[in-house]
């Protein structure tokens, strides 16, 4: 069986420095676990059979680096990439941690601070690419409120366009392959963030100047802190052509951020999210963005990013099974048939049409009446997870 | 006082047939109020003030009414309206009430049920547009899933899709001159409905045929029910130009659909959202999409309706006091000032630009140390709301 | 496979006849089901496998109906008992439905209200002993406020004891054989409900006449609704002697009230649930409080009761192989052990023990080293529900 | 105004150490504020017009101090105390940041932590007792779980009572004037808490040893975060002869622990608990267990604190309003009047009383036919609050 859900490469099984690198602090506890070099983190990670290792700048080069440090610790840091054959698909600005951004980094009602997350992001673009990274995340953990009365929303969605806009613009200039990744949440650490789901970034990303080089990069745990259906989402940012990274992990509905073990909770919105990504064909990193419960010593580290990817692979081969489960796959076909007889009102509106529609006779009862076999099927997809089928 | 807050034609304030209208059913009980017709609805809303009365296909016409039913209740609905002054601006399909509709309309698994939703809108459009809709909203109410095994969301979306670019086509064609507005809800009465939030529909509207023809309807209560900020997805779609209609109301955050008097429960959320759409200027209607508590009878219900439109008129005197207040509006100054130095930054990138960002020198700490005032403004915004300032 | 999980009475499964008679209404849809007669949901119920059915008063005798036709009903309900060999466990009073309830039953600010409600339960009483009930649950679905302008709480509290107490002595009075369970729930249909938790419910028993008599009806959704961990309430009522029964079905977190199949949307905790039910030794009914998807027919609902009943019976399985993992139950034993070294401190408190901990020598940063392994044991428990050890 | 609102001793207001003196680190960000030695906070707390003081055992003494360190902070902090004439009503344990704590303390799996948990609350109580503290107050923010695996929560359970037991024990040795109150709280910092509810906590001192001693403090943020209605909770806490202390604060429902100033967020709410606490005559703290946003620098920490004591005494003022605004009360008396004929019911229960109520004849729509009058009132105490009253 260890075998069978061992990690590949061609997984795309990815983690943050920030996430197995996790040392256990929260807002009523002191940390737990020692911290670990960036370099050693990548062996870490080389060791559990990961692909790849993505970061904010601050979690590979300190903020008040000097230029030596940080050239030493980005050397380094590739080194272990080298040994390891571990890639760096993503990287990403720490635009939050610092007091310099309590009020917002693009957001920020201080134009000062706008100026200089702007600088930051920047540079920290240049360490991105500098290591290889293909998409660039933005998590804008403090662009919000606690209170509606300090900041004018409208021009707060403003300045984060003007931000995303120039940035678009300056990686265009730079020539770089360089997609960006809007992650939305809905609250914590501020009272409310702006756009806090999917959707509202995809709302937004409608009016960028660069509409095609920005998508999301949409979280289990930040959907499901608004209780939202997170495959919708996803399913939603997959039609419009915009998954472009996805950060896999876990939680309960309504609460704080749990940054939970992926398929530790939810079982089967994760089994729903993996058949889902699965099925549709995406080909980007799975991304756990998770860590360790605080109770874990380094080698429960090691259990929990094992566990991410075994969840994973036991899902996704759970998903094959959905896909060729007779049964399953009949009542399927019973439930959406009846596709030929109206297959001359697909392709667009027309006149004609229009007129067939409204001269259809429609016997409503009897399309009330019909019996759906969801709980059905429902059951038979809760014991196919259970391995009992 | 009364005078004061009496509302007039240019308030706006209309509500729907079915909530002044609303019997007091739920879940767990039996109506408690009686049956009211249409026109006296209409009577009724202009007994206490309303602006108009919208209204669903089979609020006005039974679902199964004969075409001389129909015909005498759309005339007898007029004549109170010219007698009333009353206007229709906004109408909307019933496509959640009848079992044909169970699992969804526009996205049920079936296409003869995706035709009948098709053709019963396009008979409500008539129907609305015969009455002077200028405002066409969708609200999705069976348009999702208990179990993801039952539909594939890719295609939900699709269809979806089909059926709003179908009717916008229809629109056209006839030459009328109406907008459509797409009204989010994350759940109930389905266990996850799609496009569950303001900013879900924004993105979806980016992919349609006629974006321009399509906007939101945007709901107090549907979007704090997954515990979300109403206000800044209020103005995300003004931002987007695509605020086409707004459902106030009220309820706590994370629960069931409440559906209380706007103003009842989130006093302060309540205040920013009148003071935004005031402030901005938003000249379309304030339709009150709540009922009266079961505990009312007939007179109840013109209180619940009188006090909807007292509380925006309220809290839009407290608006203009806000703006008006000095000490507010010197915090405010002081919190958004030092926009001159950065102005060079502003109007879109440059290459010179990012090099003279890059070369700024940022004084962290110092920005990081700046005390906000946020606590003393929000609390002077409290005292205001409160009425002791 | 059919075999090992069909139901048995010792199972002690049982429904509601308003769970497999719902009719599929809810507070945007008309019923999709037609209405079945109690003594056809006995049968119904017969053919499934349940041991028991519950009821409200009004489930089984309209409450409009005459002493005739009360008696006509009750003969055959107790007829097709004796056929089916189902028994009566447990049996309710309606006191939800009717306008006269609309503002609570044992606390509506009218007295009379109240009044009728004691005689109705009286009477409710009295037709469960008669069908051989032996548990009594109080539901109190309206007990409740929208506005706390409206209602004095720590009346509404006293109101509510007095009647209980008043019910108590009437069944001692009576010598019945019956003992009371009370079912919180946090909110819908009111605003909020009184007494909302498990817990609020445990607190409130302790405060009567006869607490011996008395105890709770937990179910899963509404602790869930509240975004409670529904076993750990469970295990409090256990530990205080107050299990008397419980109320099995599923939901989503924090949403209104879903009451879908056991099982089929948060696996983990219904394995936790179960696992402890049966750890435990609890011996009363396993009742299903739950109804069909509103998409189901007839055929629907008997997959709805079936897939109840089934995963309870796969999950009880799942826990003791649990109960048997070697691997499992070593980490356990790892994860609690030291016990023998301070044995001399249980058993209470006195002076010389106060005296040997207050000098005892306790290494802090060692105890705070130590890894627990809980990711271990949480990824073996995943994938012991998953099928895979 | 400033006159009006100006917070005297008699109010009792009180602040944690932790409260005024939050540094605003949060799980995402860094410190914002210097830290203020605990006699200087006593000073602060002095200046803005606190009562009193109240702190966890390490706020005053790190957990590190050698005893000269420890009786020289004491000193010092009692010297600010004689200066300013604040008192210390209440302490309480720092269990929850050490990582000795991380899987609890007196539910810790490991006996050792259970037995050192036990050594620090003593220690901890005879330090509040030097201080003058008459209650001592439990958070278990460690008791409970992120897997439900790990732990078997009866055994947690007796663990907790055990705890309680000795420690009741102890202080009835030592006679002093102690009582506890236990705080409750759903979740965060870990998955699921153990006593999730007031009512959970009133439910537990029923089965303990000297339910006396033992009472609740309850805290609005806790609460709300599970969507529950505080002052219910508070009632029946009341009701129950339980209030020992009470933690406001403030925070939207369903969320991550907000910790807003006092008023800051849900106004109605605030106002029925200071209406209710006022009306019954609660004499203990109102303790304000909050922090200022991390916005703020030491100026915004005493607007942050002058803020909560002024919406106590704003809200305060409106309840006298509320209980002598005549259409209110005349409203409140005709909802509840009628209880002349029903007296005879009240006091007990007698085979007499039980005879004549089920001879009663009740007009049942009558009783569901009667309006309420609630939306009204609820819109008078609405304009009220908003100060057009």
């Amino acid at each position: 069986m260890a075998d069978k859900y061992q990690p590949k490469p061609e997984d795309k099984f990815t983690f943050g420095l920030w996430t197995v690198g996790n040392m256990g602090r929260d807002p009523f506890g002191e940390p737990v676990r020692e911290r670990i070099a960036p370099d050693d983190i990548v062996r870490l990670l080389g060791e559990v059979g990961a692909y790849g290792v993505n970061f904010h700048d601050n979690d590979l080069v300190p903020i008040n680096a000097s230029t030596p440090q940080r050239n030493k610790i980005v050397k380094e840091f590739k080194a272990a990439l080298k040994e390891t054959g571990l890639k760096v698909p993503m990287a990403t600005t720490n635009l939050f941690a610092d007091p310099a951004f309590k009020d917002g980094a693009f957001t920020s009602n201080d134009p000062a601070v706008r100026a200089y997350a702007l600088q930051k992001t920047i540079r920290a673009i240049e360490l991105g690419v500098e290591c290889g990274a293909g998409i660039y995340v933005f998590w804008g953990g403090r662009e919000g409120t606690e209170s509606d009365a300090t900041k004018n929303p409208v021009e707060a969605i403003k300045w984060f366009r003007e931000a995303i806009n120039f940035l678009c613009e300056y990686v265009r200039d730079q020539k770089y392959d360089l997609k960006f990744a809007l992650e939305p949440k809905p609250n914590e650490p501020r009272g409310d963030i702006f756009f806090p789901t999917v959707g509202s970034m995809l709302g937004f990303i409608s009016t960028l100047q660069y509409p095609d080089m920005v998508g999301v990069n949409p979280e289990v745990a930040h959907e499901q802190m608004s209780g939202l259906n997170f495959m919708h989402a996803v399913a939603q940012a997959w039609d419009a052509g915009k998954l472009f990274h996805i950060d896999l992990n876990d939680q309960k509905y309504s609460r704080y951020d749990q940054d939970y073990r992926f398929g530790a909770e939810t079982i089967k919105p994760a089994f729903y999210l993996v058949k889902f990504l699965e099925d549709v064909g995406y080909s980007g990193s799975r991304h756990f963005d998770a860590h360790a419960y605080r109770t874990e010593d380094a080698e429960g580290v090691k259990d929990f990013a094992r566990g991410c990817m075994r969840s994973y692979l036991i899902l996704k081969e759970k998903a094959a099974q959905f896909n060729k489960d007779k049964e399953i796959q009949a009542l399927l076909k019973e439930i959406t048939g009846g596709t030929e007889k109206w297959k001359w009102l697909g392709g667009g509106y027309s006149k004609e049409k229009a007129k067939r529609l409204l001269d259809e006779p429609f016997d409503r009862e009897k399309l009330g009446a019909r019996g759906l076999k969801y709980e059905r099927l429902d059951q038979l997809t809760t014991e196919l997870l259970l391995g009992v089928r």
